[in-house]
């Protein structure tokens, strides 16, 4: 077994794609662990907003949460009929394109792709986050822990989904089986203590006041909060990596997913206010997560607190596992229409694309540490990637089902008589359902627009700002990709025959520096090809020196070569002799071959370069590397009349 | 003007080497700035020593420089009589070469190379060390004022040693001048005060003593001084750096560096007496160092205390530019004996060996990183590079002078009669002069030999015995690459003239993926090689799609190459067709150019693989690099038989 093998596991065949597949128990962790671990950060996010109100904050968190909640409704049924319509992976990218053309679904896709490194980017830091309030003394290590994680997250998943999503569906379980114990908990003891609960370990005391109450924390407060909502269209975009039949099994997910989403929210807001339990600063050493707070406040600072912390910081970190998966998806998407490099379209041999993921841990990677590893200084930039994104899904969802709408207005060709009667029947019952569809995924655009509009009003300067300056530097990439690719597919396609008139063969130009049979190799080589073959030979030496070398040569090559060609009845190779009073060697080689193009006009030029090869690489630093600078020196020319071969001459050790 | 000739300077060509030659004035600054600013580390590297003993370390300091200035004078005379018997370049490596062997000269190499590496890095440590006494708010930037510094003197060398010397001739003579005017003023001082003369600013009090004087501190407190003499070989290995007459100038230079060295060294000694001036260390940040007490005391602390430390700093730091200068001709002496790899042989545009000047600024580097600029840590390694290389050096020159006497003992040819008188007179002088000539180096030898041992017995444990691993390391490393290139240079050798017997043509192999110029180019060339071409078809798709795919490939070949080949009478290209399960490139091409080899046994199989090449080389992210993957795994199977052929096509903008 290899090391690579080892690391990355074996390589899988085409064939083996579908083996990879998932059901609804592995697709809860897979594609619902972003869903899901966002309880984690999102109710806080919107608690650090109600920070300069002091405990008056607290009072709002339901009100704003029910908003959350009622969002949350609305996008599930959205999502459900994209799924049912469009159970192939790409999901936003793909509804645009097909409905609002490639623009509207290269937008999409530029935001979905943002998306999709933020999530991994606050994962990661909402991960560590949990892990510095149960274990403070990490607090300094916040960056490079962040950058741990990811590190492992990687490797993970260069090996592939499947291995990674058994990985990860112990800690999803026990997250959510250990927050259910607390939230249950915690509602039973405020429940039966009328509201007001004593807390096992007390939280922070609440900071006093130092801003009164205004609608524009309430918006920022929701902006915040909004994200609480992110990952649950993860989904609708790996359809395809579900067994069949795909459909149903997608939509369970999902609704298992929301379902466990809102109770999440519900509770984590009604604790929160039960047990007055408020924001603490990410920077600075004193920092609980809001988590972190009500758990020890619901069941103490004991073995059940530590598990469930372990629970929450592993979905947080493998929560990024769900961009992991879909984001070299979206990528060979994009790729495949040529508006991202090739590279992204190709399959690795472990059947992930493996561009992709390095591509996405790179920049998630930079996002982590020029952040600092902070979560609430990357929530703006986060929530307006995801509800731009939530916005094009559900507006290209209403054109398709306008589209469909039209087409199934038009008069159909009539078949058959006999079933013409039922047939108007269920066209019309479908045009109703078609309607309400329409509607449903247009109160979820309305919806996720208002939405974008105020996280992009309150968080403007706060971060917003970057994505939004990111969108349009992406767009014009695609735009650049895309024309490049064009371009080059004009300039090499034909559609004519080959041409097959007779081509003069072509001069055989080797520099050589003595005899050897690395030269006899080429020059042999050489006569294979033409029989105009030109030895040349360049020289640093000056005055005397330079003539005894060149009369040296020049005997050495009569004998050698000169001879044994007239005695076999060819045409002899000609020598001739270069000065290199530089000291160079590309420079002069290029301006005899110049000199010979000149001679022979109409012929093509091959330079065929001997090359020493050695067995191992640190014997290689004891060779000049002629053979590809003299390439790349040509490469750099550009001249279609030159063609470089180097001849290898194999060293054993 | 281009950037690189901005910052290398403009080419030289090889006839203009003689131009940049130097005479005794430029030679002093180029050739002596080791060995006289050594005075500005050795006595201070023997006071260090002293530090436990306190104030009655002083008494010591005059006895030992009066051993150390003995020894000085005994190193003179041996390379003045070195510099007349050999005046080219290579010091002690040649002088070993010549008369001890190849093992003794490489050996001595081995020496050299270390000294000039520790050369540079003791140098530039000792600048940032005087520079820190004059301004302490630095002291905490010690290693990367010492890296800043030697970056800037490899750029320096790097534009050629012509300029550099003439930058460096002004604070050699302020140093000289500042030096003997502070050293004069203080004699003065001091002998009109009867040997306590008043410091004009107090030196920090000396420690009080922690131990007693012992036979040990002596010893240690000469091998640290010793310290203060290196760099005296400079001249004799940098002879041909000089103007005809090469000797007369190289013996001048040698002379007036000695005479002044040991005047500093006398002079420093007597006044830190003088003064009760003793060593502080230098990672405390109240470090002063030797000569910074020395001049304020006599001068005090104001503009020419910091003009002559400004001197002191440059002069040390472009010490390093001694080595500078004879590294590279020394690794090149090497080189060209095979010893290293023959790039170090390469003189670049600028006639300066490029190589070598980078490879002792990176191993220089490496040291001032280890150990943290601080010059007393690296003196333990300098002294033993150093006195190796004496030694050696001085038993090279007693055995030249042994074989001289041996051969002039022969009885002679008598070619005229009347002036075999003459002859015979003349032999017996110069046999006189040859024995005093041995034994003048002799002395050296055994003199040099002894301060080895003194040091590597003193010295082993602080940092000595890097030394000592050093030299068998590289030892071996330069055996290594000399059995290799002995190894190639067999395999490639030839005395044969050139096999003329008739060899097939080879079979042509074209990879391609669909019809495009590119192919058709391919194609063609291929036609000038071989009438036998077979293109090969990649395809990883599966089941039908295979087959179609397959089918319209065959239609296609058909249509453009097949039809037009047949009607001009030649033999048509052949299409095969290869699945790559794995979707990979490289492995099932080679399993197919395994195919064709067993079809085609006695024949050679070219590759030709089209390859695009953009103008623009972040475009050619958006290719796939299969012609060079194709070339390395080639390559790497170590196959005569076949040999590939990029066939470049130049997209335009």
């Amino acid at each position: 077994m290899s090391v690579v093998d080892f690391c990355f596991g074996r390589r899988l065949a085409s064939d083996e794609q579908s083996g990879q597949k998932i059901g609804v128990l592995s697709g809860l962790p897979a594609l619902g662990l972003d869903g899901l671990s966002s309880s984690a950060y999102g109710p806080e996010a919107a608690l650090t907003i109600m920070l300069p109100l002091g405990a008056v904050g607290l009072n709002y968190i339901l009100p704003i949460t029910g908003v959350i909640l009622a969002l949350l409704a609305m996008l599930y049924v959205s999502y459900r009929q994209t799924i049912a319509a469009y159970p192939v992976n790409g999901g936003s990218y793909t509804v645009a394109r097909e409905n609002l053309g490639i623009w509207a679904s290269l937008f999409a896709a530029a935001a979905l792709m943002i998306d999709y490194v933020l999530t991994v980017a606050v994962g990661i830091s909402a991960g560590v986050a949990a892990l510095v309030s149960a274990a403070p003394q990490f607090h300094k290590y916040t960056v490079p822990l962040c950058l741990g994680i990811l590190a492992l997250i990687t490797l993970l998943n260069l090996r592939g989904t499947g291995q990674a999503g058994a990985a990860f569906a112990l800690p999803t379980y026990l997250f959510i089986a250990s927050m259910f114990v607390v939230l249950g908990l915690g509602v039973a003891k405020s429940v039966s203590s009328s509201g007001h609960p004593h807390p096992l370990a007390a939280p922070p005391a609440m900071p006093a006041a130092t801003a009164s109450v205004g609608i524009w924390f309430l918006f920022q407060s929701f902006a915040s909060g909004c994200t609480a909502m992110t990952g649950v269209e993860a989904v609708s975009n790996g359809v395809s990596a579900f067994k069949e039949p795909t459909v149903m099994r997608a939509h369970r997910t999902l609704t298992l997913i929301v379902v466990i989403l809102a109770m999440l929210l519900g509770g984590i807001a009604y604790l929160s206010h039960a047990y007055q339990i408020g924001a603490t600063i990410q920077d600075q050493s004193d920092y609980q997560s809001v988590l972190s707070q009500l758990v020890r406040a619901v069941v103490g600072k004991g073995w059940f607190y530590y598990t469930t912390m372990g629970s929450v910081l592993a979905v947080l970190c493998l929560s990024a596992n769900t961009s992991f998966v879909d984001f070299p998806r979206l990528c060979r998407l994009i790729a495949k229409d040529d508006f991202l490099p090739r590279i992204f379209a190709a399959v690795d041999r472990r059947l992930v694309y493996a561009v992709g993921v390095l591509f996405l841990a790179t920049a998630s990677g930079l996002l982590l540490a020029a952040f600092r590893g902070i979560t609430d200084r990357l929530i703006p930039l986060y929530a307006v990637g995801a509800f731009l994104a939530f916005t094009l899904s559900q507006s290209g969802m209403v054109m398709h089902w306008y589209k469909r709408m039209r087409e199934s207005s038009k008069p159909e060709p009539k078949c058959s008589e006999g079933s013409s009667n039922g047939d108007q029947g269920q066209s019309k019952r479908g045009r109703a359902s078609l309607h309400l569809k329409l509607w449903v995924n247009g109160l979820g655009a309305v919806a996720t627009a208002t939405a974008l509009s105020v996280i992009l009003a309150a968080k403007f300067i706060e971060g917003a700002w970057i994505t939004v300056l990111a969108i349009p530097t992406m767009l014009t990439m695609f735009q650049l990709v895309h024309r490049h690719y064009l371009s080059v597919e004009k300039q090499i396609e034909s559609a004519d025959p080959m041409d097959v008139t007779h081509e003069e063969p072509p001069v055989v130009l080797v520099p050589i520096h003595c005899w050897d049979r690395l030269v006899a190799k080429a020059v042999r080589f050489g006569m294979l090809l033409s029989a105009d073959i030109i030895a040349v030979h360049l020289s640093n030496l000056e005055g005397d020196a330079a003539e005894d070398e060149a009369s040296q040569m020049r005997q050495l090559w009569a004998e050698r070569v000169e001879g044994p060609t007239r005695g076999a009845g060819v045409l002899s190779p000609t020598l001739e002799m270069v000065r290199t009073p530089y000291r160079e060697f590309i420079t002069p080689l290029l301006q005899h071959i110049d000199v010979i193009k000149g001679r022979y006009p109409r012929r093509l030029v091959v330079v065929i370069v001997p090359e020493i090869v050695e067995k191992r690489w640190w014997y290689a630093l004891l060779h000049s590397r002629r053979a590809s600078r003299l390439r790349s020196a040509l490469r750099a020319r550009r001249d279609v009349r030159v063609i470089v071969i180097d001849l290898p001459w194999f060293i054993k050790d």
